[in-house]
């Protein structure tokens, strides 16, 4: 009977294995814990293998060959199960000191190809392998030592890791610098660095490789520092009243698996434990057309360069590729109710695979809210007619948020679309600024460079940037785009044709090559836009999105220096590329280590022609960051972003005919919530 | 017995006058109904004149000098009352073809100065004179017969005004332009304009002095150009979800007169025909000084450039300087609730003056209220230590908003305050575009420069710029303040100290004189701020404001073009000058057919001295406009704008111990709104 019960679990265990590992309802659904079992079962039994030995740095779907997706997408709603293309996931495994990618075919449960990589840079690093390596100055007396000569409690000391980046080495391992802090009295570790250490481990042999103690500065005091409220003493504020926000009739949209619809948009959320969440397919509903029209193919951040400014020992290294080198998918945290997100918010979970192939639940990793900020969509007020007019749509939007702390800082990054077409990409800067000890005190003491703004007593706010590099595979109601500058040129008026002496007009270019697609924003009067060349409004303009561009910034490293070289991607704030599968990570698929031979800077050097082709638009939002008082000990949030706009895509207006939302005064409550 | 009453009557009157004439509590505060009645009976008094022979153009208040204000605003609670400084209103009135300047004197009900302009230029149009100038081509038979010739109905016809610019004429006379449209089948008369017409009418003979009717073009038909929701027709869409915003404990800020304290801020909210509203002595919290400390004295909108870039016989005059011409505060309409402005919102009255002196009222002006957009104001998610934290502080703000409607454009102002310290300037530019009458029906028949982009049969929508000029006095914890511009500079790392061959440090450099302190933005990586160069934090930083730009757009016309010598004040991002009271206005006090002379771009030309002075930041926020379908019949809304952020200004982040507002998930409600 006993057996008996057990054949039947078992039997019911792969049964309901099968089952869910199947149960994706769209070609780009990230890969569920039952495919991530799967995966890890074939790779694990072939490689007859497992952690240490084995580890996982990447499992995310093979993406499907686009035009599979898009006659899938074009199906009917009856063969599309049918058509749904094959479900393959790619593993990137460290093996032997080897880079193994690995292709599982799902459905087939067999692995359809391996490959050794043999190029330089290293694959993300995984949580489980840092957190391993963390934990190794604590048993590695040097270290001990080091922290006794300080006068620290080591029970208080926790080391987090850094990239290391390339410097012209030729041979490299797979290292990381280990950053250790103390924590005694706070809880804001990074504003107590322990300056002076240099602590280099090596991730495929997991142990300390090379130990230094330089000298000994300060740990900055923990007064000041703390940020949790249980722990703050009074004063308190400044008081914010609060509020309740209730939608009568429901919330406006749907999320059907990871398919979210909403007014006139549908679009997909995927998710992937390098890039964080990927927009897809994202349409708009034409109501003149009465037809859904595609606008993006596929959009997500595919790097992000974050690179200090203090060339010193401790610190000239820290260029880190946020998401090639930690994933910032992989950082992704959980979203509080009520706090990150509004109460009228929805949430989605998101898997991702640690180094063993067990899947990792990020619960609430995505909110999806309707945002009411009391903006106004369009409006109008009539006087000059006999009676007065005044009609106003006011501004809702969908948005779709993450948060990834990438150590010490968290970046809020925001998909919101718009009713009139437009889709927001908004970052927000939050968390915890890079400091460095110093012996300094006051400004006055520092007589060369400081590298940073002197914050509190011994302690450096290091300047740095943030360039957020975004993948934008816009298709224009079809693949077939093209990029067109719009120039904003003066004309000066020679003749005697007007009192004027001068007036701006249009001159459009249509970029041919990849070369005339690298723009540098700000230098010059000018629109830029993705235009489908072969569909035009009945005025015979080009139907299009631009870019609208928010914060930008250019870099200020030499373009030779090796992490400007790691970072090229960021060297043109604009880039167009016809699109090519392989082409998905701007600073190369290995960026740990990576030598910049595998950019979208390079790509785009092959120079290929972008007319009327698939074409994909990269854009980085730039923030140069001079850290300041205010920013000590938590930041207040410093927000950049961009937005593409329909520009000719509709006939007119698309919100022109859409009704004012019931905007009701107050709800008859017979209580306070 | 009748007498007797009707002296009781009379007494009353001018009692009550009395009261209310003295019934202003804030030295900012705008000139009230009674104090425009006290101002109009003086003058016309005086002059034994009434309109049309004795006009108001401008009556506001006269500011009292900045030290009686700040000497006020410090004396006590008990004493306030006293020493309110004395109250005078400043006219600008139009007599025998002359401006006069008058100063009335409220308290002594007496003139106490006048003086005769002899510059260029013309005060500010009413309302009132451009009612009867646009009624005179109903009564002009040239006009009725080119109506007539166009085959349409003149009861259908509408003419708006336009200001005629200058261009290079020696003797101007006080004119304007007529614009007429034909409003048959559809409210939105700015779509159909009556093309090839001129109409030039005298403001001062008030009568028409100038007719051409020089070619007919069809005027776009009424079809498609409807905005007004009951007379559209279906399909409908997108649809939205109306939602209700609930504040159980109230709303946090409270208006007292026209001062408003919300969170850590306080500020006076006035209001002026010309400029719209004013942003008065903002001063926010510092918890750990325990006192209020001053950022703002004074902001408004300075001056609005909103040149054309058509350069032919019916379009090239329109350069309008929208706030000295036509007044953003004359021009501000009422506010919708639940639509302009969330439920949450409270409102403030407007008063201006006719050109009788009476005073008219603007309801619901000015909205106030707290934004709750669902973003966040800091927070940090820690998984390094053994307990995970995570402190998330949702952001709430406070909004003061207007809109101006000049024609056909609608202005959305924002002035954002955030508990971080921040104050944000919104500009929402919506309403309908300014368009021009064509033959062309498609691109392909364009064989030369159109001037704009074809929205539609027959209509072009032109091209034109958008420039707003802010005067913003920041008077930064006092009023002797400097100008930094902080540039980032690259350093060559030369020797062989770094793996790393460059970096960028800061290279901050203090403005002496408005020389160095004019500057185009995007050039150069640089951050600006004005700093209290004689209060530092505790780490000897200079406590500052810096200025986050937003948009930003230069000057494309040629500097000696005549718009562009009369916009100089836009030739330059940013300016600072020395507080100077009679510097007020960026494109001149008498802006209509100004020639240049009194602009921004000439005071700072004395190259004064802006160290450790009283100073004014000018900054001017631009956007090009290349109009697309979507603006089309009615434009959805573009944004721009910028921030003044703290920077050293605190000595750590200000809203680090602001507790969490309570937002609540749903109130308890019986039923559905």
């Amino acid at each position: 009977m006993k057996l008996l019960l057990f054949l039947f679990l078992i039997t019911l265990f792969f049964f309901s294995c099968t089952t869910s590992a199947s149960t994706y309802q769209h070609p780009l659904d990230p890969l569920n814990p039952s495919e991530f079992k799967l995966v890890r079962g074939i790779v694990q039994k072939t490689y007859e293998a497992s952690p240490p030995s084995l580890t996982f740095q990447y499992i995310g779907l093979d993406e499907p060959d686009k035009a599979l997706v898009l006659s899938w997408q074009s199906s009917n709603a009856k063969t599309k199960a049918k058509t749904l293309p094959p479900r393959r996931a790619l593993v990137i495994a460290r093996f032997k000191k080897h880079s193994l990618e690995i292709t599982v075919d799902l459905s087939k449960r067999s692995i359809v190809s391996t490959k050794v990589y043999t190029g330089q840079g290293f694959p993300m690093m995984t949580f489980d392998e840092q957190d391993f390596v963390s934990a190794l100055p604590f048993k590695y007396q040097p270290f001990i030592e080091s922290v006794h000569k300080r006068g620290l409690n080591i029970s208080h000391v926790v080391c987090t890791t850094a990239s290391v980046g390339w410097y012209g080495e030729i041979k490299s391992n797979r290292t990381l610098k280990l950053q250790c802090f103390y924590t005694q009295g706070s809880s804001n570790l990074f504003a107590r660095p322990l300056q002076g250490i240099t602590v280099v481990a090596d991730l495929d042999e997991r142990k300390i490789v090379e130990y230094f103690d330089r000298f000994n500065i300060p740990v900055p005091k923990a007064e000041g520092t703390e940020y949790v409220a249980t722990k703050q003493k009074p004063p308190f504020g400044p008081t914010l009243m609060g509020a309740a926000f209730v939608q009568p009739n429901g919330p406006g949209f749907k999320i059907d698996g990871h398919s979210i619809s909403w007014a006139n948009w549908e679009f997909h959320v995927g998710y992937d434990i390098r890039a964080g969440p990927m927009i897809s397919l994202a349409s708009i509903y034409d109501l003149q057309q009465q037809r859904y029209r595609r606008v993006l193919y596929r959009g997500y951040i595919s790097e992000f360069f974050v690179p200090y400014m203090d060339p010193t020992e401790n610190w000239y290294f820290k260029t880190f590729l946020d998401s090639g080198e930690f994933g910032l998918g992989q950082s992704i945290v959980s979203l509080e109710p009520l706090a990150d997100c509004p109460a009228n918010a929805a949430y989605l979970d998101a898997y991702f695979a640690g180094e063993d192939g067990v899947p990792v639940k990020i619960g609430n990793a995505i909110c999806v809210f309707e945002k009411y900020a009391g903006d106004i969509m369009w409006r109008h007020t009539e006087l000059e007619l006999h009676d007065e007019i005044r009609e106003v749509r006011p501004q809702v939007s969908l948005v779709v948020r993450s948060v990834s702390t990438v150590g010490n800082y968290d970046y809020i990054i925001d998909w919101e679309f718009k009713p009139s077409g437009s889709i927001k990409m908004g970052v927000g800067l939050t968390g915890i600024l890079g400091m460095k000890g110093t012996s300094y005190t006051h400004v006055d003491q520092i007589k060369e460079d400081a590298f940073g703004t002197l914050l509190a007593d011994n302690t450096i706010g290091v300047h740095h940037d943030h360039y957020l590099t975004y993948h934008l595979d816009l298709d224009i109601d079809g693949e077939a785009n093209s990029f067109v500058k719009t120039n904003l040129e003066t004309v000066r008026v020679r003749d005697q044709s007007s009192p004027r002496k001068s007036y701006w007009t249009v001159v459009p270019e249509t970029a041919k090559t990849e070369a005339d697609a690298r723009i540098n924003l700000g230098l010059k009067a000018s629109e830029l836009a993705i235009v489908n060349p072969n569909k035009q409004t009945k005025a015979g303009n080009k139907m299009g999105y631009r870019l609208v561009p928010g914060t930008v910034a250019h870099p200020l490293l030499l373009t030779d220096d090796y992490p400007q070289i790691r970072g090229a991607f960021t060297n043109y704030n604009v880039f167009v590329t016809p699109y090519n599968k392989s082409e998905k990570w701007a600073g190369g698929l290995y960026a740990d280590q990576s030598r910049g031979e595998d950019t979208l800077a390079v790509w785009s050097l092959r120079n290929r022609c972008i007319e009327n082709k698939d074409i994909v638009l990269w854009h980085t939002v730039g923030i140069h960051h001079v850290p300041c008082q205010e920013d000590y000990p938590i930041m207040p949030t410093l927000s950049g972003g961009f937005e593409l706009r329909p520009t000719n895509f509709f006939e007119r207006n698309p919100v022109l005919k859409s009704k004012r939302p019931k905007l009701v005064r107050f709800p008859k409550c017979n209580s306070q919530p």
